[in-house]
């Protein structure tokens, strides 16, 4: 996997959402990338921090904004294992992001299903590692049941 | 204006975005109602914070599960001045609240242009005070000028 494509930064978020597992959080993550570089490395933390604002995406805006000294993060990409909400699409929306790329879809509630809407100067890349990206999720669901 | 009405709650939501303004933010404030008392007291920092996802009513639905002790806004009004954006629609319906009230309406990126949705169980009523709630705002962006 060649440093700084899609599936190496895939990767990095698949990690993040490996630690969202292992604290019984619904296994999403997620980081920006700007210049080339991770600037937010985030996982899902709602049960945790009892907030359901605490998306991986919405502490990855956050926390890049800081490292930019900026709250726009027009160079920037977003990698996340699964599609973003409408919330998280909100704050992308906002933050005017480059660009948006998911692994998995998430056809109920992601923020195409529900009609939300990205930056117009925003372009999206979904299905990296989706497989995986999915699996993760299907195996926190299926240890719950 | 008698103690507990929409008006009452609306007017303290318009001193959060007084303060709002005095920092030179968009004047946007809110309020959570739970058991007729009022739980969370905020307004927009997102040019403070540096940071997109400062609305008021995200801060307020943070704070708000902290007052609740969990993460559900079953039972809880949100007082908010302006209408809200997609993000803070999504953040509300993860929450679940069971009422949200808006005073003045945002037609161009208030969650109904954009498209975002409520959850299902969630009521509205919109135009609370919405003449001081959009003087406010057309206040703040005349000065700006």
């Amino acid at each position: 996997m060649e440093y700084g494509s899609d599936e190496y930064f895939m990767k990095a978020a698949l990690q993040e959402a490996h630690m969202a597992a292992a604290k019984g959080e619904i296994p999403v993550g997620a980081v920006i990338v700007g210049a080339g570089r991770i600037i937010a490395r985030t996982h899902n933390l709602t049960e945790t921090l009892n907030d359901v604002t605490a998306h991986a995406e919405m502490q990855a805006i956050t926390c890049a904004a800081e490292a930019m000294g900026g709250k726009y993060l027009n160079d920037c990409t977003l990698y996340v294992t699964l599609e973003p909400c409408q919330m998280c699409a909100g704050a992308l929306y906002w933050a005017q992001i480059s660009r948006v790329v998911w692994g998995a879809d998430d056809l109920r509630r992601g923020y195409r299903a529900m009609g939300a809407s990205l930056h117009p100067k925003t372009t999206t890349t979904s299905g990296i590692l989706a497989g995986e990206c999915q699996a993760i999720i299907d195996d926190f669901f299926k240890k719950l049941r």
